[in-house]
């Protein structure tokens, strides 16, 4: 893949001067465009060998384009923040909104290639690593995002001038040499580097690899690249990068998961208080334990209106420090979240190891509310189940433990709340009418949380469901299972 | 102001138990109505000496309130991100939107006080900052926020067995003695800690103490203080803290700083080329330098539409390390921003030292466009001047350097350059109605811009006019003047 680029390439004066007016004009109409239309942002990659002048290229592009819209993000090690979430939550962070540009510089490519290139982690590891971002960027295309990866690239011969170079002018270049590869590695790089490319060049986000010997050619190459791929995107009408596969098909006897529970279960007053408070101090301690410190803690409630996710959340919450958990309830998206990927608004709340985070209501409401009252599109939820798998996978690798409850009560059980509801003085537990619209889809909805137990219960992030029918029940079957996960965890 | 809380006073369990289940009913009503209502957030600072129990009481507070919409944010020493920013950075960063709980721990007393009381400022100093807070909070005060500060007390006696009761539980109270103060330094705490409640205690913001002797008894008098000011302001209609000051007079002759200005001005073309590319390489080199690590560059620009704003902004960007600045054009704010203070959406862009943040129209909105059309009351905009200063004076006392420029041109030119626009191709320059309408207002936007830089060119961050009615001149100048302020800095 590398191989033509490392060919002569080269741009006399005058070509470059003719070719840039044109390409500058041409690249800010079409900037202009994207940002009045705000309909998808553009996420520029910039990886390579050291020297090939990538700082020098993305000058150039704040010369062709508007810096207003334009904005570079720089990875290198990560701080404090960034060491105590997963990977991907710093690029997760910085995702540009729609309208925007904005330059990758260290991209999530960077960690994977360094680590194999010392070897620190086997050619298997580093498939995984590579399947993980073509996952991540999958979802990105979906998502509307117009991706571009360029691999800035030189041959050794060329490499070496460069940095000889580099060296011997004062200032300008002092960060090239203090880049974690070397004129001895790019052997190495361009072993790996050509495997990393191929793998993960795809029809949606396509490695561009840039001759770098030249920088007139280089910077026209990437900026024809980048008119191309506007213009192309401006002028066609684009879909999601594949056809929505075959809707999810119901079971012919229309049985789920939630018909085998036993509603039935309670506990009585004396126990409920008795183990509600042992398993309160259990949570407690466990939580403030040295080993928790390096682990961390996401749990999501779901279920129907009037389950009871409210009043559990608080038996949850009261064995926790105040300092260490937050509570995120989930409503309507903020527009700063509607301009960005679907995920990107749980993702801003990923707490940081040691700390917990409780979502009454998830990123599972695409495959329930936004399934059933066809609020999204059917690729949108169908790709949703491995999105969400893959998000979760990343959190428990992190070293997070994610416990996910289903509470589930009777259609009979809700009529009886929404009834009490109603009479009692507190509005804070008023029943709007969208809760008795909801309850008249009670079957889709049974459907889509059988789906969704189906193909969310992973190794990594189980779903455990909750006979919530007796509150005391379900109350202390949510802790004590909370306390086994995580005690499992230590 | 400490003395009666040094008086014993209990609560039996009883009275407690009868007391809690009224409160508990009546705060969650009330938390209720603010959440419904999104009028303004709750701030609750939580500040005192150590063992008082301030832990358990924010507990007990998420007992009391549903814990969905209540936050605690703690604060310990600052984080790397926090130190490279002004002292408020993190205060401002976490301010909670309308609606909203937030109980603060570790407050933006503590650094003041423990410094008093550990003498690494003297009472001088001690007095500036805590007139810093006031100001700070006068302002949250007037956008709306509810402020509640809670100093939990505990006399000597009662401290010094509080503290050996903690050491002797296994667990439970660790941080205790893990935070700055201790027994021998409680005189102090009361000398400093009473001399600050006093500065600090306003109508808008007062300072609650306490009395912590008796757990029952702290968190009664909390959870009442709480319902009680929260019952006063869903029940009486909240105006401004205060009454809006004497509007702005315009002088008699109309004659504002901008009439002194001689737009005649001109660069000859070999003079700008030359000139420009001399000052993008002093600019380059000063930003580079190991100097300016410590510091960093905040630049604003504002000036009539067409005056040259974009076209300046590239110019000065072309010079710096995309890596290391962003540019801030400042639109319509997000609906998160209309929840927070006016200034919030500014202080989130506030970047770290060594970096460079350029806005293309700024924080001076509020006494330009939202005055003159009338976009927000003559309260706000009066009170936004000395806001404003505030911010600049802290981003300059953390190290910024903030230069400020109004680009001036005539009103012909600006015809001129109108006409010019509408026969572009480029899309990007077409000139909108709202210029037109702007354009009709041109002298109450000069006496606003008089206004402007009368009250808010300070030393800390002056204001630079430039006659920008020759394009080059402008350019040169405002480059110029940047270099001169980084210099003088560094």
């Amino acid at each position: 893949m590398f191989e033509s680029a490392e060919l002569t390439h080269v741009l006399d004066k005058d070509t470059f001067r003719e070719e840039e007016q044109k390409l500058r004009e041409a690249l800010l109409a079409a900037q202009f465009e994207v940002v009045e239309r705000k309909t998808f942002p553009v996420i520029m990659l910039v990886a390579g060998v050291d020297g090939a002048g990538k700082g020098q290229a993305i000058q150039r592009l704040y010369e062709w384009l508007d810096p207003h819209h334009l904005r570079t993000h720089a990875y290198a090690d990560p701080d404090e923040h960034e060491r105590t979430r997963p990977r991907l939550w710093r690029y997760w962070r910085d995702l540009p909104p729609k309208g925007e540009f904005a330059i990758v510089f260290g991209p999530w490519y960077n960690q994977p290639l360094r680590e194999r290139i010392f070897e620190t982690i086997d050619d298997a590891e580093f498939e995984r690593e590579l399947e993980a971002i073509n996952r991540f960027e999958l979802m990105l295309a979906n998502e509307g995002a117009l991706i571009l990866k360029f691999w800035f690239h030189l041959s050794a011969a060329q490499q070496k001038r460069r940095l000889k170079k580099i060296k011997a002018t004062p200032g300008g270049g002092r960060h090239v040499l203090e880049e974690w590869s070397n004129i001895t590695r790019h052997g190495r790089i361009v072993v790996d580097g050509q495997k990393m490319a191929r793998r993960t060049s795809t029809g949606h986000a396509p490695w561009v690899v840039i001759p770098s010997g030249n920088g007139r050619y280089r910077d026209i190459a990437m900026g024809r690249t980048i008119l191309e791929a506007l213009q192309k995107r401006l002028h066609t009408q684009a879909g999601p990068a594949f056809a929505p596969a075959p809707a999810v098909i119901a079971s012919p006897d229309r049985k789920t998961v939630l018909d085998a529970l036993d509603l039935s279960r309670t506990a009585t007053d004396r126990v409920y208080h008795k183990t509600l408070e042992s398993q309160q101090n259990r949570l407690a301690e466990l939580v403030d334990s040295q080993a928790f410190a390096n682990r961390g803690l996401l749990l999501v409630f779901e279920g129907v209106d009037a389950a009871g996710k409210g009043g559990t959340i608080r038996r949850v919450t009261a064995a926790l420090d105040p300092r260490r958990f937050r509570v995120y309830p989930i409503a309507a998206p903020s527009d700063e979240e509607l301009a960005r990927p679907y995920l990107w608004r749980f993702w801003r709340h990923v707490p940081r190891l040691g700390n917990v985070a409780v979502f009454d209501r998830s990123w599972y409401g695409r495959v329930l509310v936004e399934r059933v009252e066809e609020l999204c599109d059917e690729a949108e939820w169908l790709r949703a189940y491995s999105e969400i798998n893959d998000f979760e996978r990343q959190l428990a690798a992190s070293g997070m433990v994610v416990v996910k409850f289903w509470l589930a009560i009777s259609h009979e059980e809700q009529l009886r709340r929404f009834k009490d509801r109603e009479v009692i003085a507190f509005k804070k537990y008023k029943v709007t009418p969208d809760d008795w619209r909801n309850r008249q889809k009670w079957d889709q909805y049974k459907y889509a949380v059988g789906d969704m137990i189906d193909r969310t219960s992973t190794q990594a992030a189980p779903w455990t469901l909750i006979e919530a029918e007796d509150k005391h029940y379900g109350r202390l079957k949510v802790l004590k299972t909370v306390c086994e996960r995580v005690e499992a965890a230590l």
